[in-house]
Parts: structure tokens; sequence; C-alpha cells
């Protein structure tokens, strides 16, 4: 017997604005055992090193989500015709401590991942990005980060924290998560401290297509350059929503004029066509 | 064995702003079995006059709940020591008629109060007070309604549509539902058409506590006003969230200068010392 | 043959968030005659110190002033059974220029006062009592000011100008505009530069209420202190609308903790029983 | 003797932000006589799935069209120098029966073409298109529809309701108002149910630029498909504001990432060229 | 030769909305040497359980403060006129860790304290009362503390982290920091997980002024019971801004309904008579 | 001994969140001397024609400027190695008169001229070109202005007031201040009154690119444009905010659909090369 595959619940059974806000109306689920994905929020913002509020992102995403029909017209997808999803709830972070939150945060995936589950993160602040790297290191050795963001998030330390939201990537580097041939920064602009912080990012396994190079070659030159990058391998995708132009994203903690339009990023993602994992 | 009775989840064990969000972070439920009181959201919003809106105020008012831990200072209750609740989620209305909605909810509310479950309203505009009193009034006759509100709810019909956020209570009235002897409105001040709508609504069976006297008298008086006319029946509860001053609660959708402070609400619910079901 | 008297366009007529937006709903009056009284916007901003905005305070205030109905519950009053009133739109200042505003708002004025019709003001920042108060003198004379606000209003002058939002009464009183033994403040909080602007402010004719007397005496020992000031000849009543505690007005350019509810204030204005003109 | 041509009100005789809020303030007119076009508002939102609020539109879009003047740089075009153009106000329509307002509109609409005058609308959900084509077949026949929108609006029922803001197009259809070989959808990207919406949709008579199409092709690409689209024959354009991206348009009750901007749908407007009337 | 004493920016000096943001428009100054009395920011909120921003209450706090004058006329008090005062600005706390901040904010204190200068603290989330109390303690030995808030702020740990904005006053308890005869808590009202919560404050050295007890004594009676509790000896005033009902301070993290006015707050304040330092 | 060059304070030693805002957080500087550029506030906004609020614009440009950092990634410019800045705080303008602040702003930009300083303008509304232009004037003859704006600002007069934010370039020209055959608008795109409009502006010394043409031609075909037209001289940039599409800018004053993105405009600013002042 077969289980039946989950579906949004359909606007004519439940209006839109009504019901338990679970992401996409999928129906939330107690484990990830039979799952073949799963979102799961992970309500940490205590890495921030401006505005916070990203503790709120799983929640508010679950409400806005409430419109998304199960067809994608560009695409031609119906990804729950042959996936089972559901929703998995929150991680339990500790809003304390960085140090617990990353801990239980890998506890909870490596959980997951170990009932053959693929992970899709709402954030959440970038901290959140190392736990899970190392979770998904465990099943898949080193793989490539697509990353998009405003900022490098490979700095060292601020005020001597090591694990903050600037830092994910720098750890993840250091602590051998990454493929360095094939990591890839799309929609970069933030000003930096010194030319030094380009030469670190490279270092670290990341090449950089920035902003600009979406005013000056479009989303084609853009895609052509990160999939020639990113090859073959396995890929982490992760979306800092500061990738987005402020007009896009206000509610940002970090915001950065000059950045993309909500539809070059689109464009972007369905030039990827694998993903393994998504924090946002 | 009996079964262990619910408990808000403890902010201990997930974040206060995570989690999906049920009413006082109490457990959703499936339906009303075993339940002493469910909460329950109708997101009913096209009975509106001016700004709509309340449509979003379960999912809303669960958001804010997650605040709320289980022993009342005030009161000393401890609600959940002794009564079985949960969060029955929302009733499936129809946002396209009126009609079809009031079917919805009576439908809804009799299949709960069959179950033994006293009903905690989560609204929605007005409108709905009349198939929540049509439901009530199967297992108790006439009853009580002790309605807080800025506006009396006794008009007769707004561009000639008998059901409507304005007209509940005229409706209950004429169909019987009420006791005529018993029934209280609070918080009263928006400007009216004439003076006869006063008559009118006192032959529907309303005395009147204006937010006027609550200046003069105190909430003391208000409070001794409203219990010498409930006096020992049946009463069910109603809250227009336009009782409150606009500086209370400055999102409703029919504003009126003047009215209580959250404060004088709570004091005066207080009270009240029975209920049988709340819409708000 | 009579004209019949106008009245707010009814909610059955047309939905309170429909139509164009005029005060109350009444009819739009091209010109002053054969009104008993008639709402005037003057959308002049540029004589305050802090936050400007109250340009649009005409406009807003007609579009809230949609869900008022004709007969006030808690007075019994129904004015537009026996006064015919209408909106006369906005007077055309010039918003460049402080001086040339007062002179348009004067002769706007004394054109509606020479038709024997009531101004009733729709500010605007309170640099408008000015004019106002000298259209008033050439056909009543000295007369009492009715003032709420958190501000005296009877400063000199700012960066040497002498006609502000925080002047007014001063330059009223110097030109021999005001009853000395008349005028009352109600509602007063701001703070002060020294002890001496309040000698000054008795001085120019001026007895206070402080918004702390409502809190120790209630809105009975502040209404008693007023009509004692007020006494039987003609009043002007001018409301600044940061009289309200910021929590009841929060969008005012001089916000003060501590003030007036909405509720006070109604219930303080029920105790006038007479009103030439109020600006808000 | 020739009528003078109505002129909006220049910004030296009242500022823009006073005076009472018309369309691009023009005059108000009673009726449509003499008027060569008129705006309309149709203030009527109980048709949408998620947020309402556009009942506000017509007002909203009176007070923020007061910036606008009388020649447009990009087209050269001087509108008000050859058509006598004026605000009707707005429609009474019935807010709680989406079935009486439709027939409001229709009549409203057949006595505004009666006259000669070519209606503007100001919406309103998208609910409204119905009655007004019906309006236009009356003395047009069938004619192209030029829709710009995140949705297709061809859905056939929600909740078993056939006449909602997802659905007037089909009903149109349907009812044979449209001419099949020319209807064209621009800046569709909402996600669907199946992929035979979209073989529904073209059997009703569109053809689509999705708002990807925009990205590939520019603005240039998207207006030569539409204009070979749309040939010779009278056309209804009918702008749904959700065709614009989310950053355009937040405000929007069903928002949809990855949309048009404003500067995109003006210069796809400006390759029209003809139109007769536009709801929004 | 006498330093003059620091004066409050005039009004006629640079325009209320401009210049740059210090306290009370008064001088920044780079140490405590010769200071009577600092405003210091401690822009910490790491510690909060449920929304946090107040990592930008002192930035804000500056920028409101700008109407302040240097005379009040309540209390006939010209504070700037004996005491010199000026702006430390902000703690360079660690916003990544709350151990290192507390560290921090105390030796920033000690300091401060070191000069003869009373500190004037601007939060920051409740967490930043214990490295205060700590500070204070060297100088002042026990002392009482005098604490306006919704919430009793004793408990012991969240999520196990001993020092949060809910556990500070457990913790100075504990530290034997506090006057056990003498600490009070004013408009307490929030709800608790169990009774044993009530026992557990009083032994730690708290009475209880509850929000009700204002609804049914006035200040008045809220002001006999906290002078008769705190006596003669030094107290250290600290104000949680949720002490005041939401529609006074929206924006607090962890609002509760039913608190106090500002105009409460104040008339309680003024029966203090004597303050050494104050957190909000 | 070389004075060191200020240098944005790091967010390793003061979280961005905090301290006092200072633009970029420079230092505050008491005068010019010693600087090779300063950021000046320009706090006018009584200027302006519809709304208002640009008097908050220098004071909310330092709290939003705290995220930026010393390199720039896309120029590869780290101005602060080479050059000394500071922040002058702002211009005591005086709100109550156009005249008396176009005297103050003068005097104030030619002492910092004469030390020797490049003025950064922070504003303020448009009217505050023409004063620092006149001052530009002594020391550099006649230049051209790089103008980015939705309007022309070359305007005669509004209500008959010469000095107003839609005039300034219009009376620097007759002035004699500007270069006739350099000065350049870039992003134009308001309805005007009539065709005549654009050849005043011309004759007046302007060529056009309007917002469209970035649509049709890119940033690269505006830069190219604008580039020949600049040629060699000297250049006075002037930004208003309104360029800028309502997404980007949506507090702007006065909005105008159709605008470019901040991406583009910053392409377009790295297109210039060189810079005298910039106002906001």
């Amino acid at each position: 017997m077969t289980m039946p595959m989950n579906q949004p619940q359909s606007g004519n059974a439940m209006p839109r604005f009504a019901g338990l806000a679970t992401m996409m109306r999928l129906p939330a689920a107690p484990s990830a055992a039979g799952l073949d994905a799963a979102f799961i929020g992970v309500p940490l913002d205590i890495g921030t090193s401006n505005r916070a509020g990203a503790r709120f992102g799983p929640r508010q995403m679950r409400a806005e989500s409430a419109l998304l029909r199960p067809y994608n017209m560009a695409t031609g997808a119906a990804p729950f015709d042959t996936l089972q999803v559901a929703d998995l709830g929150d991680v339990p972070i500790n809003t304390y401590s960085i140090a617990k939150s990353l801990e239980i945060i890998t506890a909870f995936y490596e959980e997951v991942m170990a009932a053959g589950c693929k992970p899709l993160t709402l954030g959440g602040d970038h901290t959140i990005a190392l736990p899970i790297l190392r979770s998904l290191h465990r099943d898949h050795g080193k793989i490539a980060v697509l990353h998009f963001d405003a900022h490098l998030d490979t700095w060292d330390t601020y005020f001597g924290a090591p694990f903050t939201h600037g830092t994910p990537f720098r750890r993840a580097s250091e602590e051998g998560l990454l493929d360095l041939e094939r990591c890839q920064h799309m929609g970069i602009r933030g000003p930096l401290y010194a030319a030094t912080d380009l030469e670190d990012d490279a270092a670290l396994g990341f090449q950089i297509v920035r902003a600009d190079d979406y005013e000056v070659d479009g989303v084609r030159g853009a895609v052509d350059r990160m999939r020639r990058r990113l090859g073959d391998g396995p890929v982490y995708v992760s979306i800092d929503i500061d990738v987005l132009d402020p007009a896009h994203a206000p509610g940002t903690g970090t915001p950065e004029a000059g950045g993309l339009t909500s539809r070059e990023l689109l464009h972007t993602l369905r030039g990827v066509g694998y993903m393994i994992s998504a924090d946002a």
C-alpha cells in the first residue's frame, strides 16, 4: 500500500488566509520518517551584527507561503507529485547562546538526514549555515556552496566571536567541509574593510558574481558563470535575503543598495537544476 | 487511564517566537472529541461596513498569544489544570457568500457542541455572532448576551442585507434566541442615525453601559450594573475589539474615539465569573 | 420655499469607504452663502518646530470622518436637523510663506463670516489660530480662548520668527484680541525653558488646567475649573491634537507623554456647551 | 458657445496636498453628460481570495494622483486639450453581495456609455471586469482584452462561487464577450494548480507574455508580441496591480515575486496606442 | 574658575529635528570626569525571550528626547542648573555573548562611578540591570530596587541560561546586592507559570503593586504603598518599558495588555523623590 | 607630525547599531579646518510642494550609514586612506523662512570652502542647491550641474515664490552660476504643464537623459551620453532621491513611477569619476 502524497491544502478547502500556517499549506509532521524532503524552521538571529528579527522569519514565511500552488508555470515542475514533503516545524534553538544553538541544530539535522529526508531550511540568520553544512558533510563529503548574498560571510571574527552571521563560510572552509574548486557567491556588493578581504575569500574556495555583473551582463551571463563553476557535484544552496535589493526585501537587517530583483533571483535559481538544501 | 491535560508549550521547550502558531501554544486537535473547550477561528470579514481585515484575526491572535502562561496572577485561575483545551483551527468559511458562511459556521459549532465541548471563538467580524447563537440555542435555550462593543449591532439592514456585522443581535432577538430580560451592552459610544435606534435596541432586549459611564462611575460601577442585569442564567460573552479605544486596538475597521482601556476591559471581564463562548 | 437641510450621506446610499471624501460626508459647497456653519481645511504646517505633516490633516480628517452618523448618543444632539452645514474645502494657503498664508487665511475667514456662517476649522498647525482670531475679532470683539494643548503656545519667537505654531496666543493677546479674564489652557504638560514662561503666560490672559490635574481631580474637576473661568461670553475653542496622549494621537509632530485620553477630551468638550470655531 | 475643457487644478491655485481629492484634480461631475471620458471608482473587494483592501483603492488613487500634470513628457500627449474629462465618483456597490454589485455596476456603466462617455475605471478587485465587459459588449460587440496581471483570472470557481476576482475572464469568454483571436495576458507568473490551467486559458481566447519573458526579451520583445496579437480592433485594457512586482505595489492582496517594474509597465502601455477603458 | 553648566541645546540655536542626536541635546562627553550624572546607552538585547530590538533603544531615545526643555512644569525642577550632566554614548557591548557583555558593562559603570558620576541608563533589555546593580553595590552596599515592569523578572533560568531579561533580580538577590526589606515591583500583570512564582519572588525581597491596583486604588494608593516600602535608604529605579500598556509602548518585545498609562507612570515617578540610576 | 586619517569606527569597536550616529561613523568635527572633505546636513524642507519630511533626512542618513565600510568593492576606492573626512553636523537653518535659510546656508558653505574643504551635503529638499551653487561659484566660476531627479527643477515660481524645491536650477542659470554647455539632467520623467517646459529647460543650459532612456539603452548608453555632455570641467553632482523609483525610495515627498533602480544609479555615479559636492 502506498502512502498518498502530501499536497498543499487547496484554496477551495480552506481560504488562503485561514487555517494554521504551515509552509506551503503542507501537513505538519512530527518527524522526518517517510519524507523525501521537509521544511525546517531555524529561528536563530542572535548571530546578526545589525538589526535582528530573523527569529520571526520561519513563522512569517509560512504565513506568506499560503498563496503558493503546486504547479510552477515557469519550469513545469510539480514537485509534490513525486516527492513526499511536509513541515517539521522549528528547531528549538537556545536563543541565549550561539554555541548551544549550533549543537542543537546539528543534532536536529543529522536526525532528519538519517531518515533519508532532504532539509529545506527557513532561517534565521546566516550563522545557521555552519551547523547545516556540518550535517551535510557526514553524508556528502566536501560539497559546493552556492551562496546568494550581498556579503561574503567569510569574515574571521566579530568582537572576537567565531560563530556569527558574517563568518559561517570561513569556518566551513577551515573545517574542510567545502569543495574549494566549486564554491560560488552570487550578488555580492557590500562594502569591505580592505582589498585583502577578497583575497582571503578566494583562498577559502569562492568565486564571485557581483550584483554589478547582473547589470552589465544580464541574468544569462551570471547563470553561465555560475554553472561553469558549480560543475556536476553536490551543491548546497544558501540564500541570504539581503541578496535582494532593499526594494524587494526591506525588512532585512543589513540592507545594501544595488541588489538583485526577485525576478533575477528566480531566474538564476532556475539555472541551478539541482538542490540539496536552502536556508534563507 | 486518564488522558493527560494539554498544557501550553513551555517557553523553555521552544522559544516563544518559534513553532507553529496555535492559540496559547496549546496542541492543535482534529476534532472536539474529548475536549472541555476549544479555540475556533472564524475568519469571516465580508460582513463589515468599513475596513475589512478581520479575516486575519484568528491567525494573528494565535501568533500574539505565544506570550501567555497558564497561571493568571489576577484571578488565581489555572484553567488548564482542570479543563482539556485545544485549538481546532479555523472554520472553512466561504469568503464569497455571507449566507453560505452562516450555514457552515452553524454546522461546525453544532458538531463541536455535540461533543460536549465549549467553543471559544476567534473572529472574524461580528456577523458570526448569529450562527454561534443559533448553535447555542439548541442546547441552552434563550440565553443572555453580554456584548462589549462601541456599536449596538442591532441595526436592521445595511444596503438591504439582513446579515452583516451591524445586525446580528437584532436577528438573534427576532429569532427568539435571547433572554430579553438579561442582555447587556458594554462600552457603547458610536454615533447613531437617530434616537429611535436606542428605543429599538431596548425593545430587542438590551440595556446599555456606555463608555462614558466608565469615565463617570469607574469600572466598579460598570461591573455592578452589568452583574445586576446578567443575574444567574447562562451568558454568551461577545467582544468586539472596537469596544477598546483606538489607542488600544488601532487596527479595527470601525474605530470610535472614547473607548475602554484594555485594563478596564480585563477588569470587567473578571466581574463576569462565568462564560460560555466568546467571539472577538 | 425652504432649502432642505444637508445631511451626511447615509451608509446605505454609498458605502462608508467610498465616494469623494468630504467632512462627515456632508455636501461640498462652493461658498458660505446660506450656511449656518461650514467645515474649512487649513493645510498649513510650515509653522511647526519639529515634525511636519499637518498639511495632510484636513484630507485625512475628512477620510476618517466617514464613520460619523448624525445623532450623538451622549448628548442627544442632532445638529444637522437645525443647522445648514457643508464642507467648503481648503483655504489655498501659500506653503512657502507664513506671512502670505496668514493674509490668505484671514481674507478667507472674513468672507465666510460675512456670510453669517460659523467656521469649523480642520488644521493645519497652530499658527493658523492667529488669523482666525483676527477674523473673529471683527464680529465678536475680545473673546475667550479655550485652548486644548500639551504646550502653552504663548512663546515669543522661534529663530526670531513671530508667527509659528508656538506663538499664536501671545500675538493674539498682544493684538488685543483676547478677553484676558477668561482664557484657559487645558491639558498642558510640555517642558518649559524656565518658570518665567508660566508668568508670561498668565500675564497674557491664561489660566491652566494641567494634564496632571486630570489624574488627580478627574474630568469633573477639570470641567468645573474650566467652566468657572470661561463664564458666559463668547469662546473660541482650539484643539491641538497633541493635547491627547501619544497613545491616542501618535502622528502629532510634537508628542508629549502624559496626555489626555480621547474619552477625557470628549467629556471635557461636552462641558463647554457653546462653540464658535475649532481648529485642530 | 463651447464648454471650456476641464483641466487639472494647477499646483499654483491650490497646493497639491490640499483640496478635495478628485482623480488628477479634475472637476467632480454629477453625470456623464457632455463628457468624452470619465474616471469612475468601483470600490468592490469582496471578490478577493486573500487580503482585501481594494475597496479603498479609488480613494487612495485619487489622493496619490494629485502630483499629475497635464502634459506627458514621454508621449507628448496632452489629453485634456482635446477631451472633456471629469471624475464621476464611485459606483455605490453593495458590499455584502457580489451578485447585486454586478448588477449595480453594469447599470452604472451602461448609463455612462449611453451618454457617449468612455469609462476609466479605478478598482476594486478584478471581479469588476465582468460587468464592465458586459456593458462594453452592447456597444462594441466582441472585443479584445489586454490583461496585465500576475494571474490568469480564468479559473472556473472558488468555493463554488462563479463571480470572484479569479474568474472574470472565463465568465466573459463563456458569455461570448471576447474576441478569442485577440486576447492577451501580460506579466503572468503566479503558480497554478496544474498544466491544464494553461490549456483552459488558451481555449478561452488568451495568449500569454510571462513576466519571465520581460527578463529574457526585454520590454521591446514583449510589446512586439502584444501588438501582433491585438491587431487593429477594439481593446479593453485591464491592469491588476499585482502585475507589478511586490517591490512596486506591496499593498496588493495577492503578491507574487518576479513581477514587472513600474517602468516596464509604463513602456508597455505606451505600446498600446488605443484604449477603451482600464480598471486597476 | 567654574566650568559652566551644560545645557540642552536651545531650539533657537538648532532646529529640534537637526544636529547630532544626543540625549536631551546635552553635549557628548568622552569620559565621566567632572560630571555629576551622565546618560549611558547599553544597547544589549540578546537577553530577550521574544521580540528583539532594544539594541536600537538608546539611539531612538536620543532622537525622541530632542523635544525636552530644561524646566519641568510639574515639579519645578531645573536639574541642569545645579548638576553637570552629559551624554557618554554607548557601552560597546559584545552582541554575541551575554557573559562577555555583563563584564563589559560592569567595568564601564565602575569607571563612571569611580569618577563620582551617577549613571542614567538607556537600555537595552533588562539583562543589563544585573551588571549595573553589581557596580552600584561597591559604593552603596545593599540597596532597594524600585522596579516598574509587567513582569517580575525574578525567574530562575530560561533554556538553562541564568542571565537573561527575565532573571536579573533573582541573580541580584542571590548575590546579596539587594535590601530584602525594601524592594518593590510596580505595574506587574504578566501571566505566570504557577502561584509559586509569587512565593519565590517574595522570598527574594520584593513586594508587588499590580497594574490592577492602579485601576482600583488610583495612582495615589500606588504611590503610598511604594513610599512606605522604599523608606529612606538608597534606591535603584529600573523601568521596563512594558510596564506601560501596549497602547503607550507598542514597540516592546513582550507586550501585556492592562498596563499603566504614561501619565500614571510619570505621577508615580514624581512620588519617588530620589533616584540613583534608571535603565529603561 | 601628520594628523592620522579619520576612519569609520570599526564594527568590532562598537556594534553598528550603537554609538552616536555620525555619517559613516566618522568623527564629528567642530569646524572644517584641516579637512579635505566633510559631510554637512542641511535639514530644510519648507521648500517642498507636496509631502515634507526631508528635514529628518540628515539624521536618518547618518543612522543608515552605519553599515558602510571603508573599501568599495566595485571601484577599489578606499577614500579615507588619502582624504581627511569628518562630519560637521547640520547647518542651523531657519525652518520658518526660506529666504533666511538661504543666507545661512551660503554663509556656512563659504566658511567650509574657505578652509579648503569640499562639502558633501545631506539634504534637505532641493531648494538648498541654489545657496550651495552660489558658494561654489566664488571658487570655481561657472560649473556644470549633473542632476539626478524625476523632475527638471527649472520651473519659474510656485505660488509666486522664486525659491522652492522646484526652481533652484532656473535661479542658478539666471544668476550665471552654470556652464550652459555642460549641464545634464538624469532620470527625468515627471509630468509637465506643457511642452514649453522642455524648451525653457534647454535654454537654461540642460540636456536630458530620461528614465525611459535607461529602459531602452541601458545604463551604458546613459553613461555615455552623460560623459559626453559633462566633458572635462568641474561638476556639481546633485541627487534628488526621487530619481529612484518609489520602490527604492518610497519615503520621498514627490514620488513618480518609472524611475531608476538603486543599481542603475550606482552604476551611473561610477561613470562620473569626479565630484565636487552632492546634496540628496
